[in-house]
């Protein structure tokens, strides 16, 4: 049995043309069943070349059409059908969005019997609710959002029309999300920041009275976890994407249409600017601040405010294990190395 | 609409000196809507000022009452209502505290008719169990104890007096938890630990026979994980806060009062002492020790065992990409550039 | 109360000799309750000794049976029952595959009526499903398989025999997986891929439309996520064991019996081999390839593909944290030292 079975479309490229634009080339009947990569695509595939360094491919791949750009044009149309458009890979996600949206179609589905909805609670026009999702007293569902099966929508929490909540989703109260939003599931919005005062050596709890404030178009990655706000809010941009098992602590701030990959820490108050991106496995300290463009390669620590765009990293490199130990034992002796340096070069510099 | 619309509380100084002391300074009838910092608040909100450093704030804050130490205590009566307390954080935590259970006061809901309460359950007085709960056969919940929505409680599964889980928490079977406990959503308690013998290149599945014990007073962040111990059990000493995204292998001794930061892991069988602390996406690999005390940095390594109190770092130190390029490859050769400057070193200092 | 109660069994030498074999030593008809370590063993306890090292400990523990190497058979009878087998900690694990098993038997328990089954569902026989799991349209669940509570099997998803599924597993649609695999509370399988086309400062989603597919005898740790594949497939390869917490991007590959402690990324289309081990909170960076038999030390980031087996580490070693602050602001002018130490050679060695 095929996983992908469920992910087959059934139609034309001229359909495909008529909904996305560019240049056909070939035969606007052929019919199109998948989306492929050029080295899996067979000739109900429709594939593309984002990149001219697999233009090679182009003459091996059974695709039924390909997506390429104008310098690759002549080349693709010689082997089969051809979309032609000036940016393959902007042409590529607009078709898989197109894609999604058949598959979506006619899922709307209304409210699941088994749903718990709690009193005054409004829900906009096509709201979708799933099996056992549980929505609080007075929370408020955007027209066309999909709560997914065995959610937990807190009591006063503001959903945009048309976002999508995966399921198992919880977002706590005082949680606002905008509009045309998408939340994996095992999200969690709006627990408590981690916040005691050190008191006779225990550690006594400052409750979590403040929210959180996300943004239209963002989404949010499997069993990711944004914290509600000490006393403020938590505040995440508009088109701010997070991938799977991010953490993101009270008070943080991150600016619109940044991105952060998966497993990494962004620590309470840290700002976050525009346009940044964090690799995978990054930790951010609190209290910091990262101005607009700002990138943080992979598995970085970030110790510093930064205050000026650019790429900034951060890791060990990885060597066999006993050269890495060699030079991690020496590391550990680098200061006095650089003060021994500096005494030879006294010494040569004064004979 | 106001993310902390649900979090405003109608009150009175009055009201607030009366719960937790201090010496108030001016009108005891003035109505508090808030707590808020200092920049952030109005006149119906209540701030503090923690540390000496923003006294300057004191000047421009419009906060109704500010809660200060003796020394600031003239400055603040002359701008408006004050209460003066030796550590006016730890009177933060406690008003927040303090506000926290007006807000939660009345909340108490008894069994919701959708969970699914097994045979021979054990319900304290007074335990609140919400919508579409499952609590399995001889669970043993205390008084006053809260099961959020769609929580999951395993068979024989004890949880203390005053204890709160959030929605879509875990608890396996073998686990027992203290009173006065919170443990945030998606938490997972019990899952097995990591343990395989290896066996003709396959790994032979090592069944976790252990349990779990929780002490009183701990807070557990979302998503974390504490898995069940190999033959003994995995133990969580009074008073240990975990933040969110935490794993804590099997076998794992937390000692009382410990805190650990976001994305830490702690791998099986590790001892940490009493008080100690743990930055964020930090690891302490398994078998170790460390002693009571020891402060581990954010996102450093902990590769041996530590028997002495103290703060411990190991980060690679971020930079503009091009320096670290550098630096990173030539820390490959560090081994070899300590031999050449021991070389030099010799021609020197025997010419 | 003794949190592992539960996990008692009554059974005798006897009975365990006749189902897992080896020598046994002394009284057959011995009664036995517990396993355990040779710490902690009393008299209705059984142990094991699997390395040498701990043989001292055979002459003080009160184990009523011991399991031990032909080497150490002739001191474990000094001291009562001993169990006699090549390899004792194979048979410590096969034990406790047994005494699970009979821990578990007589808990099928059918289809709790709570759950909802979608419309052409297929359940194998003696398949479990838990209370309050919702099962979507067409999924096919093979026999003597367990969906625990809460679970959410997305439509036409497949599961393959005896494969058990804790509670608050998410499986989205498009997802397989094979025969004999335990999934813990918390994974969420086949979430979207992180999948962004930058398009004039905004991120354009690649809609995800691949699936995952998991081999037989895989086991998933609590809270793990397996993205689903772009356009193919993200490939888990047969007995693979995953801990909690790790991130598996979308179109990544994992070869057979390989293994990943806790906390572990993988970034999107890596490729990883068979019969590798990744320690806890490594990162592997997209796109690489890592040979079989590659092994990858705690919290080391893999930022090339490694083509030899071997073992392959990158950590910051710990240190106190002033020693740390000195030799990490040395390594920051690492480069210039190193051109320092060459001009000094050249000036030496050219005098």
């Amino acid at each position: 049995m095929n996983a992908r079975h469920a992910l087959t479309v059934t139609t034309t490229l001229h359909e495909i043309h008529a909904a996305l634009g560019g240049d056909l080339l070939g035969d606007p009947a052929r019919v199109i069943h998948r989306i492929a990569a050029l080295g899996q695509a067979d000739e109900q595939s429709i594939s593309f070349v984002a990149n001219p360094r697999y233009r090679a491919q182009l003459e091996t791949t059974a695709a039924g059409c390909v997506i390429v750009a104008p310098a690759l044009a002549e080349a693709a149309a010689q082997r089969g059908a051809a979309i032609v458009t000036p940016d393959p890979y902007h042409y590529y996600a607009r078709l898989t969005q197109w894609w999604a949206a058949r598959l979506r179609s006619g899922q709307h589905a209304g409210v699941h019997a088994s749903a718990v909805i709690g009193e005054g609670v409004r829900l906009g026009a096509d709201v979708t609710v799933g099996p056992l999702a549980v929505i609080e007293a007075g929370a408020d569902i955007g027209a066309g959002a999909v709560i997914g099966a065995h959610c937990v929508v807190g009591p006063g929490v503001v959903i945009g029309a048309r976002t999508r909540l995966a399921p198992h989703v919880t977002l706590m109260h005082g949680t606002t999300i905008g509009a045309s939003g998408l939340l994996h599931a095992g999200v969690v919005i709006g627990a408590d920041g981690f916040g005691f005062a050190p008191h006779q050596g225990r550690w006594d709890k400052i409750e979590q009275l403040g929210g959180v404030r996300i943004g239209d178009h963002v989404e949010i990655g499997a069993n990711t976890c944004i914290d509600r706000g000490a006393l403020g809010d938590t505040v995440i941009g508009d088109g701010v994407k997070l991938d799977n098992l991010i953490q993101v602590g009270h008070n943080v701030h991150i600016g619109e249409h940044s991105a952060m990959a998966g497993c990494v820490g962004i620590a309470g108050s840290a700002k976050i600017g525009r346009g940044c991106t964090v690799g995978g496995g990054a930790i951010v300290l609190g209290h910091l601040e990262l101005a607009d463009g700002v990138h943080i390669s992979a598995a970085s620590v970030v110790m510093r405010s930064i205050n000026r765009p650019g790429q900034y990293s951060g890791v060990f490199p990885i060597d066999d294990n006993a050269s890495w130990e060699k030079n991690a034992a020496t590391l550990r002796q680098l200061h006095t190395l650089r003060d021994r340096l500096r005494s030879l070069e006294k010494k040569i510099d004064t004979p």
